[in-house]
């Protein structure tokens, strides 16, 4: 089985948190730190096995990288490369889904749940600041990350200048859009850049996008949960690739 | 204070279980059965406060209703009429949102928010086999449950019914609408009926509708959630009001 190595004290601590699926904690014999002792509590909870292990062991596991005394045997989420997904779109013009910092594992299951009902072809997600796929993830997604591809990048920024380059439209949604949705041609090969909950796009993304759009409000709030604020851009792309649009 | 009073074993467990915001139970002296020390046991993980009282002070706060030795005093919720709501719209064409048996308390909290957002005028659920406003869908809701009028209703077909000799077109979406909400005129004063989770619209509710709608779906698991799916048909309704639409 395909297993990823969790190495250090946050690191651990975070994939218990996010509710990931741990096969396995190790930790070094005789550590007796309270955060070590916190993240044995912890995984007590989440009923992980602890294992105690020695300093050579921890070492060869993490090929010499950092590990603070403990280290967590995930089971691997099936990442799939994002060339790979691109190559692999016959079908229809490539339509993908970026999302810049969720961090809410409903909300990234919730997204992926409708980015699969609407054909969407990958879902990219960053290494960093933002929850990776969980078994919450999954299971908010009904079933859903079991078909759609999910690419995880370093650097999204650098992705977006890469699917421009290879011909894509890159379209972000942040408040301050100069347009509405409904208003801005989304056709073609298009990747739809989604900003995290209550912070938006960030700085870098947003000027990164070829255009950015804002979906209307007229309320008292005026702010919509992420999941639903992709789910509307989602089903632009889609409404506008069925049944035409104005600006083509 | 206005409070709302709940009486008997199962409203007052369902409460509990709701996370409704409870501000006392109070419990027959001396009754000590299973399902009492159950509530008893829920009201400490809670933190509700429990007090024992003699059979007269709940009858005569019960008015006389059977309470089964239990009543719990919740903070009133502050629904609307619905009269009183469909009155009060003056600036653009009526638009309500009713929801057919929302379970889920994140749901009914998201739906209201983007209701509040997209400018609808109020929300209609039913008092049975839903979930009723509890402090988990205010917090969902972002704050918009301050703003947005819910009115709770006792029969939702008969609601319909209503809204329809008041001049409401009501259309309700389901998997086997006859067309795509956007294939669907959505103008003048409108009421959206969307089901439940993983049931969808009741029958009785299907037929009463003047027209149901059905979302595209191109996926593998070919189902939204449903505040998503609500989020699709009220912008839809936003969308050919503000851009025009080829049905009207």
């Amino acid at each position: 089985m395909s297993q990823d190595i969790i190495a250090g004290r946050n690191p651990v601590r975070e994939a218990l948190r996010a509710g990931r699926t741990l096969n396995k904690i190790m930790v070094l014999s005789g550590a007796r730190t309270a955060p070590i002792r916190e993240i044995m509590d912890m995984a007590r909870s989440n009923r992980v096995p602890v294992q105690r292990v020695d300093k050579n062991h921890l070492d060869k596991i993490t090929a010499g990288a950092s590990h603070q005394g403990v280290v967590a045997l995930a089971a691997a989420m099936n990442y799939v490369d994002l060339d790979h997904i691109i190559d692999g779109i016959k079908d229809s013009p490539p339509f993908l889904v970026l999302l810049d910092g969720i961090h809410d594992p409903h909300n990234l299951g919730a997204i992926i749940r409708t980015a699969d009902a609407a054909g969407v072809h990958g879902v990219v997600i960053p290494q960093r600041r933002a929850v990776p796929l969980t078994s919450t993830v999954a299971k908010a997604s009904a079933g859903a990350i079991e078909h759609l591809p999910v690419a995880r990048v370093t650097n999204l920024a650098q992705t977006i200048k890469k699917l421009q380059d290879r011909g894509f439209w890159v379209v972000g949604a942040d408040m301050d859009g100069q347009q509405t949705h409904w208003e801005s041609p989304l056709n073609g090969p298009i990747a739809l850049v989604i900003g995290g909950e209550g912070k938006g796009l960030g700085r870098l993304i947003k000027e990164r996008c070829d255009l950015v759009v804002k979906l209307p409000m007229f309320g008292n709030i005026n702010s919509l949960n992420a999941s639903v604020a992709a789910a509307l851009l989602i089903y632009e792309v889609v409404r506008q690739r069925t049944q035409g649009n104005s600006h083509a």
